[in-house]
């Protein structure tokens, strides 16, 4: 194995660990609890579970692979906080999505050579990854597998 | 940049970044704060930075850097967990423990090769690692990164 494709192996993993604990967090989780707040007075399950749908899937936009399947959802859990009186896809619709979310996802990502991982993505101009190569399509990843975990660990205090 | 030193490059940075949120956020929460629960009957704040800080100075020992230097709070922070009747230090004495371990960590870091990076870590042997090139250094700096923001989801709800 090349550098590379020992990196994109290494970055996969830990992106594929946090989906796979999600996946299970919330398998655990009624939908009663999803509709919980993970505090008093703080996120519900839900919001959370929606939160990391939509910037998960953005993923789509940004590495420039196709259309983004749920941007209509972005008012309810991304430019707005929870409880701002907006309506919910209920818990059964939010479950297959993070499903078909991620399962689209990981279909291409294996498509993606590890060089390209190394290419900039869409938000970034030539000239700006010309100055630092590190912000590329790998760096993007492992920041949102940070960002995944930071919402795990506050869902996974529903669990009783 | 050789590719080796890209990913090195965009690895550490994603650490950094959240071992910054992580000492912006235990410095704007009070000694008081600190030892409040992060939701009702769930951890404390010291018991979350205490374990922190074990674990990510462990670094030191898996990669051969030097001793730990809080081995003695293994009882406290990871073998048990909080309020098992065990002492704790002061928020004093941990407030400057994150940041000794984190500035001693980031010290070697700086002076580690792109090369050794990618090099198996001390609790792997020669011939699991030949099996797997991804279980290297950098693959366990980065699943340390995505436990950190795990535990940091928590302690930000501690902020009102």
């Amino acid at each position: 194995m090349t550098p590379q494709e020992i990196t994109v192996k290494m970055a996969l993993q830990s992106w594929d660990i946090q989906v796979s604990r999600a996946s299970s967090l919330f398998d655990s989780l009624t939908d009663e609890q999803l509709w919980q707040e993970i505090a008093p007075g703080r996120n519900r399950g839900v919001y959370l579970v929606g939160h990391l749908i939509v910037v998960n899937e953005g993923l789509l936009k940004i590495f420039g692979l196709e259309e983004r399947l749920h941007a209509d959802w972005d008012d309810a859990f991304l430019r707005n906080p929870d409880k701002a009186g907006l309506d919910f896809p209920s818990t059964t619709v939010l479950r297959q999505a993070w499903t078909d979310v991620h399962a689209k996802l990981s279909e291409h990502f294996k498509n993606l050579s590890a060089d390209s991982w190394f290419q900039r993505h869409q938000s970034m101009t030539d000239e700006d990854f010309a100055k630092d190569p590190a912000r590329n399509k790998l760096s993007v990843l492992l920041n949102r597998t940070a960002h995944m975990a930071y919402h795990l660990g506050q869902v996974a205090l529903i669990k009783k």
